[in-house]
């Protein structure tokens, strides 16, 4: 299959290398990785599996298509979702090609991770809940008092590690009632003694993911164990509540079962006790180079779940006004069920 | 003109809010704000100007279709530059609705700021300055035998000032020949007395961008003043031709001319200086919720300065495998010429 990618990620798995003025053309015999003056040094530097062309930066898609003329390529796919109408048309427009739509292509052949990608994908989320460990620590020394903004900046701060390492996207961080929205933007509400504390955050290791969330009350002894003692009745139970829907979720991952299947698992335990229309998101979505990528694991889910496919099992529970609780890990399915990584 | 919207600063610019999964739609007399179930409460709070609708997550583009057909839109006008071809489908799919692309009509409606706009983009501007001297302080106290990472660290903690600033764009730190790649990725290379430093940086205070760059020698009293002194007797030169050339590209803003005389004015300099092949890219953009926006200050920039467009001018040498230099400042055309924000 030829094939063009104008997707970062999806550039970087091909050839280990991506900016953001590239395209990567993979025809039958020959790939090229056409950017402009500013990155073909680096480029060149990078990608061993690729021809770098430089082009024209106002439009690279000019080089683009002269490859295409002169290889005289019949067809070539691309996944409609990351071309935006314009780009497209610039790309396609008059020329004797047929276009193929695949849609996530790249995803698709991303799903099943390879041993490298996997001790990667390991080492990245070690590093991202050793950071949970050291934001908890900060929160028991310095953390009463100070705002959600000053929480989230402090995270970004740990997460980067004196900037080692990237995130994998932008921290969320939650108190009481702000934890009930599952993608709240810090606030200026500050941290006391008592609160319920929600952090969802990740590192970007080798330009792979980590994603992880906890929530804890916030006291003297303040981690991010995922055995909680909340002083409130409710807080407790909803709290017990996600946490068994992610055990029973981790436990529905086999290999050969539908992504649906996981989803169904905890989300059966959430509308047992009485929860059901505050799980208001799915289970859980593939992580790799991708923050949000492939399988997705929700009521619709029809990913069959296949040994070495990595995702995210995050149930939670929302009570608005009140509080929210979830609890997520990345998981690798394998022969014998799931490995938290 | 009836007009649909999916980009955040476009329906931030809109309506006030924005937020990853919604849209903005604006019929003749009414105007819409979809969004889901994680977003509808804060949507509500912030939004006055449009009605907030709650769709379903994982296809809001049902409610929009909805809408179009009840209230029998017949032509709907949106950005092909911020549709995925699938969006589009989505959206478009057997619908009797005329689709006109309008290619950039946010940014063109943004393209004359407001005194409010005006005021936010000083502030920021005088915001993201302060940054640049705390970074200069921090580089001349602690700065020698850091890495380029960890000074992209550090300018990264310091523009976002504890969390109350954003980031306009990832911090951009060149060491030496590291400066000659315009959008360079930080490096291990660490930090000597005598170095040439370049930084690029902004803040995003209420959503307004800032953006600014300083090339400098690293010494005793280092500083991002534009008089710099180099021991180099050729990054001397390189240096006092760029801001002889930002120079006389600011003294060309006025009102009336051609974006591409501002380019041009400063692109003599460099050329008549011998540096013209190092001078790779334009000499500035627009700047407002888009770090890159309306006008384009280029060679080809067709746009006519009106009063209060703003906008960066940035012209720079880059040496490749040596070292280079960019002076940048974001100016607003005012009938008597260009004031530095």
């Amino acid at each position: 299959m030829a094939y063009i990618i104008n997707n970062e990620n999806a550039m970087f798995y091909e050839c280990g290398f991506s900016c953001d003025n590239g395209y990567f053309l993979k025809l039958k015999n020959k790939a090229y990785f056409v950017t402009d003056a500013r990155y073909t040094n680096e480029a060149k530097e990078y990608i061993k599996n690729a021809k770098v062309i430089q082009g024209d930066r106002r439009d690279l898609l000019l080089s683009i298509r002269e490859i295409l003329q002169k290889k005289k390529v019949k067809k070539l796919s691309f996944d409609p979702s990351s071309w935006s109408v314009s780009e497209f048309e610039r790309l396609s427009k008059d020329l004797h090609v047929r276009f193929l739509q695949k849609a996530n292509f790249s995803q698709k052949k991303r799903i099943i991770k390879s041993d490298d990608e996997l001790k990667i994908l390991a080492k990245a989320s070690k590093k991202g809940a050793k950071a949970f460990d050291k934001f908890a620590a900060f929160v028991r020394e310095q953390g009463i008092g100070l705002s959600e903004e000053e929480l989230f900046f402090e995270a970004e701060k740990i997460f980067k590690n004196k900037g080692k390492l990237g995130l994998s996207f932008s921290p969320i961080v939650g108190i009481n009632e702000n934890a009930a929205k599952p993608h709240a933007l810090p606030s200026k509400k500050k941290l006391k003694q008592g609160d319920l504390l929600l952090l969802d955050a990740g590192v970007l290791y080798k330009r792979y993911c980590s994603d992880r969330t906890r929530t804890a009350e916030v006291g003297a002894d303040f981690n991010f164990k995922k055995q909680q003692r909340f002083k409130d009745k409710l807080r407790q139970k909803v709290y017990d509540t996600v946490l068994k829907a992610q055990e029973e979720s981790i436990k529905a991952v086999k290999l050969g079962v539908k992504a649906s299947d996981i989803d169904k698992a905890g989300r059966d335990v959430i509308e047992k006790a009485g929860f059901g229309k505050y799980f208001i998101h799915s289970t859980g979505h593939g992580v790799g180079v991708d923050i949000h990528e492939l399988p997705i694991i929700s009521q619709r889910g029809d990913s069959i779940i296949e040994e070495n496919m990595v995702f995210s099992v995050e149930p939670g529970i929302y009570l608005p006004g009140e509080f929210g609780v979830r609890i997520e890990d990345v998981v690798v399915a394998k022969a014998n069920g799931a490995e938290i990584l």
